[in-house]
């Protein structure tokens, strides 16, 4: 039997847990066991079919492991005996541990729509070789057909397009793409961009059958409308991991996510910690569970489960939800409540927009018009929440808002932010927009 | 007599104090008077040589005031009656006010070097027609030496070289280029990309005198050497424009700047503000006088002083000092303290790195390596400081930093920095290196 100090399952959130432990625990061993011998950046798994050209350029080097100190098992781990704290793995062998981290991440929500199982009907996986066969399959399709609008649907539809002849429909149950993720303005600038390129987008309509023999040939609509398909990628959201956790007898909790404490500690058993996707997660904003799977939010967690294994360092603030997305070459971005989720919590807010080019002048060579729209809570001024669109600064614009969230500035504050500015970099200081924004807030939070 | 609630004096922050002051009181009337019809972008102007091609593409729109109901008037003010409230122009126009806000910002500082009077030698003041003067006699000189190796030198010196067939020297007396304003590695990083165009630079040296008849012809250094010079720019600084301000009897602080208090409202007298480059700025890291001339402190003030004027809103946080400029297509940004600036204050400081592709994967396309260093309180753990140098995405995400000094935020703090990612905007959430930098700083602070 191998034994070990600290024993992390899983993937990306593991990485980052396992190296946080060796920071802050320099004299203890960790041991990773993931299934893969190769493992993807899952944000990037899109991009493979598009921009990066392919699986073998968006893989997390395992240099990043060794250079920690962190010792890799390519096994998959089928087994906990907590009592006994051994973890027992597909291959027979067997380790022991003092401490368990769970970083078992998610898995591709696959809906019960008959003819599912059909051949070129792929539900997004993180392994490299399904992923790789994707790929090659792609080289030959004519119609491929999305399901599902939210971030992976409209991202590999934008992908997938690119170097391609091929017709590509999303179609997306809910009145608009992105819905669950972003206010109904930046949805409808996103869609338009998105048809810009040809990717034909259906709404409010699902798919009832995935139609052919063995290998797809097309889908049903509710309506009674039939696409032609040769691939069908199906992108409705991902399920938490957690069949080890369960049977390891961890009390899982909403949405069977394994319950944790703000120390990322389970709530069943002491030496058992868990992080990301397959992690219970508390609003940042309600305290309530919430069922987000973002990865600010789990490396943010690794960092915190790792640092707490034998001592407890930090105490997770709850999850803020930040994430960006690039739509046909146009950034959207949305950290904290959007206007409608904090309208749905019944929160008395105020709503301001601003834009300016994201250079000054506007005339700079690469200058993209920012969009950025702020929530703030009436009674308090404290910011809730932000979305942003425009160009390729819009990817720390959102950074700007988290940090603005997670310390619970106010209007008032961010009024006075002092933002550094250049002509190539960054839109004039006059008209800056997350000030800007801020500042036409003060007084309908006075009124 | 021309009559006004409000009446601002100057540029740029002029700009953003009225449109505060609007925002705040609609009920008041604004008048901006200002010598110049046209006003540049300041940061914009060593642009104008280069990327922007001509003064004319870098012109601050009227409309920005007609949008906020400011009236400008295009005049000079030349007196200032405090106990009649009225203000004298130029023109023999006289304008009565019951706030007063100067805003008159700074002039460049010419050197008293021999000859710096001489046809083509050029401070960098900010009116139109002499930058355009500036422009076209650029079109035909062929030795171009640049005293200073700050901001505006650096950035003269790499936009004067595009598109022209023109040897640029500049001529720095301190040891690098840049160094009052980062540390060490960024100088040499930021030299070793100037100097990849083409551009000389000259490190530890004076230009002794400027030679030539009526026009220059060259520059002697202090050790007897002469460069050939056809123009030469005077980029050493800035002076505050406090003359009028000195005139009226107001009190003037460090360096001549207008002393004001937290809530910009002059010491001298309550019915006058000041705000931007002619207003006393306080560190906001040792509550002392600070010389800093940023357009990052600038509208911050501005935006206070114009909130101010009927009722105290805000308070100043003193400046933290956050800018950013470009050096041959790579970006240098700092906020806050430099490693360099902490230790001369005696701080007790843990420093430390961390670097990262700012897409992921690395080979998505316009990648760059970024450079983070961030310094913290050894006692504390609050961060202090942090400098990058990177892509496009340092101009924002100097501002994150901003953020967390401004909230005073430590590293453990930082750590559980929830930042969204996306492959083409920013670096991989394992090896954000903000974050990566505080989590290197914790067992530092610890010990």
């Amino acid at each position: 039997m191998k034994q070990t100090d600290v024993l992390v399952l899983g993937g990306l959130s593991g990485i980052t847990a396992g190296i946080s432990c060796r920071r802050h625990y320099p004299d203890k061993k960790v041991v990773l066991v993931r299934k893969e011998g190769t493992v993807l950046i899952p944000c990037g798994i899109p991009y493979i079919y598009g921009t990066v050209g392919g699986p073998q350029n968006n893989v997390i080097p395992d240099g990043l492991l060794e250079k920690n100190g962190i010792e890799l098992v390519k096994d998959e781990a089928v087994a906990v005996d907590r009592e006994k704290k051994v973890v027992s793995l597909q291959s027979g062998e067997t380790i022991s541990y003092d401490k368990l981290v769970f970083a078992t991440g998610s898995l591709p929500m696959v809906p019960p729509i008959p003819g599912v199982n059909k051949k070129n009907v792929y539900p997004i996986k993180k392994d490299f070789g399904y992923l790789e066969e994707v790929y090659e399959e792609m080289k030959s399709v004519k119609d491929v057909v999305i399901i599902g609008g939210g971030f992976i649907g409209v991202e590999f539809a934008d992908e997938c397009r690119k170097g391609r002849d091929v017709n590509i429909t999303v179609v997306e149950a809910l009145p608009s793409c992105l819905q669950m993720a972003m206010d109904d303005e930046f949805c409808a600038e996103a869609k338009d961009k998105l048809t810009e390129t040809g990717v034909k987008v259906m709404v409010s309509t699902r798919v009832e059958a995935i139609l052919g023999d063995d290998t797809v040939t097309g889908v049903r609509l509710a309506g009674g409308e039939e696409l032609k398909a040769d691939m069908v990628i199906l992108g409705i959201g991902a399920v938490p991991n957690t069949e080890l956790a369960k049977k390891a007898g961890l009390e899982l909790g909403f949405n069977n996510t394994i319950k944790v404490d703000r120390c990322m500690q389970s709530y069943t058993d002491p030496d058992v910690f868990a992080c990301g996707d397959c992690a219970e997660k508390i609003s940042f904003f309600t305290g309530r569970p919430v069922g987000l799977m973002l990865a600010s939010i789990a490396t943010s967690e690794a960092r915190i489960a790792g640092a707490n294994l034998y001592s407890t360092v930090h105490q997770n603030c709850g999850a803020i939800s930040v994430f960006s997305t690039v739509v046909n070459g146009r950034a959207f971005a949305v950290a904290g409540l959007t206007e409608r989720t904090a309208r749905q919590c019944g929160m008395n807010i105020v709503v301001t927009t601003a834009e300016a080019p994201d250079t000054h002048p506007g005339g700079m060579p690469n200058s993209s018009l920012t969009k950025v729209k702020t929530i703030f809570a009436k009674e308090t001024g404290v910011i809730l929440g932000g979305a942003i669109s425009g160009g390729r600064s819009v990817g720390e614009m959102i950074n700007v808002l988290s940090a603005c969230i997670m310390h619970k500035m106010t209007a008032n504050e961010i009024v006075q932010f002092q933002m550094g500015t250049h002509p190539a970099l960054t839109s004039s200081p006059i008209v800056y927009p997350i000030v800007n924004a801020a500042c036409k807030a003060i007084i309908p939070i006075w009124q």
